[in-house]
């Protein structure tokens, strides 16, 4: 047994959606993104290699430019919730959007996968980037960048309150005597805030783990502090190792000063990894899988970031255009590094909505390759543990039988899950009851 | 084979909820409503009984004096997802408040447990009786009964629209060519309406069975309109087999009104067997279940259906006390039944109480008086089917082991699945796609 930090690990399971032409590949089941079978078998393979967590993406606006995944794909509470039967150990996360959804019915959907889970639930709070979202919801108008944050702090607040509604020992269960609940522990939050009033109670007790895990997944200012704030863990996407750093260093400062434990707000990068049995293998997978894409879908890719913004009009082998804010209302993290490096590296268009479309992390090389950066990373402090993505197929398989167990043997990876719950097993802790007073 | 009309069956799973005092007793598992393993069980019980569905009821709304099932419960979509993982043909029907939800969301959670169930999902709309619930969704005042009526009907249009985004031959999954969907089979539904504003497409695909089925549960005047305009199956409470007849009658004529096939609206009154060897044991049974009501608790479960109104100020033993229209704007077809059978029966309010609480249907005997009843209610056009509560410990096996066999020899039901489908065993068909011009 070890008692050394650990490092964590979660699938993002993406149906046939993790790039933009993955579908075409001739080895992906077409119908990846809307098949209970596809996720099962992929969620045991990630329990197989003892990953903490599944995690499930979302977006709550198409149009006939998005990408495939998109079109036609898992609500992830229903998804998650499937999963939750047919799964013993591995944590269950899934995105919601604070901007458009109630927090009496969010609260009361995750305390419900956290009960049919036995404390294995995780809600990933996003504010939805794409404005059309607004046009599904009866809104006038999609809410600014800053205004979704302010929003979603407080929802989470209120989602947070109501999941304190019962305290743990309150259900006494007296038969003899007909006493079911003892009064004095049920608590009504009669939240008023600037954005919900939600009276309560909840009408789900806490599970084992308290609360859900709460995962963030903005990276601007704003979404740093709220995760700062209000997260367990922060699902992140830098592009190289010194990015990372700085984002560590930033967030767990944050933390601190806002009087928490940096070591209970987790950072994960996302990777794609790409295992071959030589470098020059997993060259080749990454090849096939971009060598699917064409211009004009990964002109429609990028768009999307910027608001499903027309780059077609602009030619391909000039420079990236010029267009101003354009995309700060939207994935404002996402769209201010595009730019960024843009303009740093000198690309075209094409090169620009290649990349973004295909995105290549480091992680592509021999399964020693992967573990050495994975380690780099992880002991240089640039991340607590890493989301994993398939990007080619068998990515995940790949993954968990030829780098975990060199995790495994390096003492940096669990070879049995330590808890029952999925903050047992990310080891942190649990939440206390605002209204009991020792905890 | 036989081709004679077939009878439906549902079981309404409700944890320890089914009677008030049920939790008391010794064989009821006190965790039964948040126990997954308590619902895979019963939903184990029903497919060996080849039932056609099971449904959950639900609510929005508690406080210190709720019936105990409804303090700790799963949310009703969480847990047939879950369920969706571990069964195979039984239809999976759900409450959801058309009055405190979005039709965006709704839609999509549906058709997502659609797919994961490959098309046994329904969703029982409800209007939501309880005026707490207001409170619980930042809303100032519950809509009244006419006015969540209205939001209803208007709800569920929108998202049967939603539903109909994609035609079912729209991906094409075309590798080698790039093109994942036809373009002209995906459709923006642009909903603009006195209540919701919803642009579309859903990101979600239609099932197998084209929606999931539409249940009803509400019995007034407008909740009769809603289910005769909207819905696939309504769930009701006759007291009597003159009140189902009258009730039927009622429906079917409505449904004929508004040119549907009468034979495509499906009603379903609860039942609450118990079954025993002789007349004898099933009494001491009911019995058993009635006895463990204190007065108390049963004036505070009468009082939830008058908007939790105070009953203990007024004499237990005199008639039961005048209050005028309360109750109206709540549950208000129950609310009026017990005003006018206190009336014409004399009842005093420890009557009314107790009958309230441990709800005595006409199905109480051996198996074969219980068969008798369902064959009588069926062929004299009182029932299409029945929705089953469990109201005393076992009462869903003896009703599979004891009730169903005879029911099977009888020819009045089925003895294998006849579709996979949730409307291919209710006999209903699959809704044509609106945009989609020959059927
Ligand atoms: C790694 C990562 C994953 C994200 N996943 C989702 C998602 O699944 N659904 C979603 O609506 N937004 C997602 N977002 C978007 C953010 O939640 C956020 O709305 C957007 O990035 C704008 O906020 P920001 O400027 O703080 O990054 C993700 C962002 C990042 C960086
Ligand atoms: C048999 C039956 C079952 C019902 N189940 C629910 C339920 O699970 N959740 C709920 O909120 N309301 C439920 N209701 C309430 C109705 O949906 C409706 O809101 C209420 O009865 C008032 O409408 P009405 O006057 O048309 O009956 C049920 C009603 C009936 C008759």
């Amino acid at each position: 047994m070890t008692t050394t930090r650990q490092l964590k690990l979660g699938a993002n399971l993406n149906g046939i959606g993790n790039s933009i032409a993955f579908w075409r590949h001739p080895e992906v089941p077409i119908n990846a993104s809307v098949s209970l079978d596809f996720y099962r078998k992929q969620a045991k393979i990630a329990e197989r290699g003892k990953f903490d967590l599944i995690f499930i993406a979302d977006g709550l606006y198409i149009n006939e430019k998005s990408n495939p995944h998109f079109l036609n794909r898992f609500e992830p509470l229903t998804l998650l919730s499937a999963l939750a039967a047919v799964t013993e150990h591995i944590g269950l996360v899934g995105t919601l959007s604070s901007s458009y959804s109630e927090p009496f019915t969010v609260a009361r959907q995750f305390a419900s996968i956290d009960q049919l889970s036995g404390g294995r639930a995780g809600w990933n709070v996003v504010t939805s980037p794409l404005e059309g979202s607004a046009l599904n919801f009866g809104k006038g108008e999609h809410p600014k960048h800053a205004l979704r944050y302010e929003i979603a702090e407080e929802h989470v607040e209120v989602v947070k309150g109501l999941w304190d509604s019962w305290e743990d020992d309150a259900f006494i269960g007296d038969k003899i005597n007909g006493v079911f609940f003892d009064p004095s522990k049920l608590h009504t939050l009669h939240h008023e805030g600037k954005h919900f009033s939600v009276q309560g109670p909840l009408n789900v007790a806490r599970s084992r783990q308290g609360y859900p895990v709460i995962f963030q997944a903005g990276s601007s200012e704003s979404g740093k502090e709220l995760a700062a704030k209000t997260a367990d863990a922060i699902y992140s996407a830098p592009e190289s190792i010194e990015e990372a750093k700085a984002f560590y260093q930033d967030v767990k400062a944050r933390a601190a000063a806002y009087g928490r434990n940096p070591e209970e707000l987790l950072i994960f990068p996302g990777i794609g990894p790409i295992v071959g049995e030589t470098a020059e293998e997993a060259e080749r997978k990454y090849e096939e899988i971009a060598g699917l894409v064409s211009i004009e879908h990964a002109l429609n890719y990028l768009g999307r970031y910027f608001e499903h913004y027309d780059f077609s009009q602009f030619p391909l082998d000039e420079p990236f255009p010029e267009i101003g804010e354009l995309g700060s209302n939207s994935f404002r993290s996402t769209t201010d590094k595009i730019k960024q490096e843009a303009r740093e590296q000198g690309l075209t268009l094409r090169q620009v909505a290649l990349r973004a479309s295909t995105p290549r992390t480091a992680f592509i090389g021999t399964p020693e390759t992967i573990a050495d950066l994975i380690q780099q990373w992880f002991e240089e402090g640039a991340a607590d543990g890493f989301n994993v993505r398939t990007v080619v197929p068998n990515g995940l398989v790949d993954f968990v039988d030829l780098v975990v167990p060199i995790l495994q043997q390096r003492g940096l990876y669990r070879t049995e899950y330590e808890s029952e719950t999925l903050r047992g097993n990310l080891g942190i802790s649990v939440p206390r009851n605002r209204y009991v007073w020792s905890a």
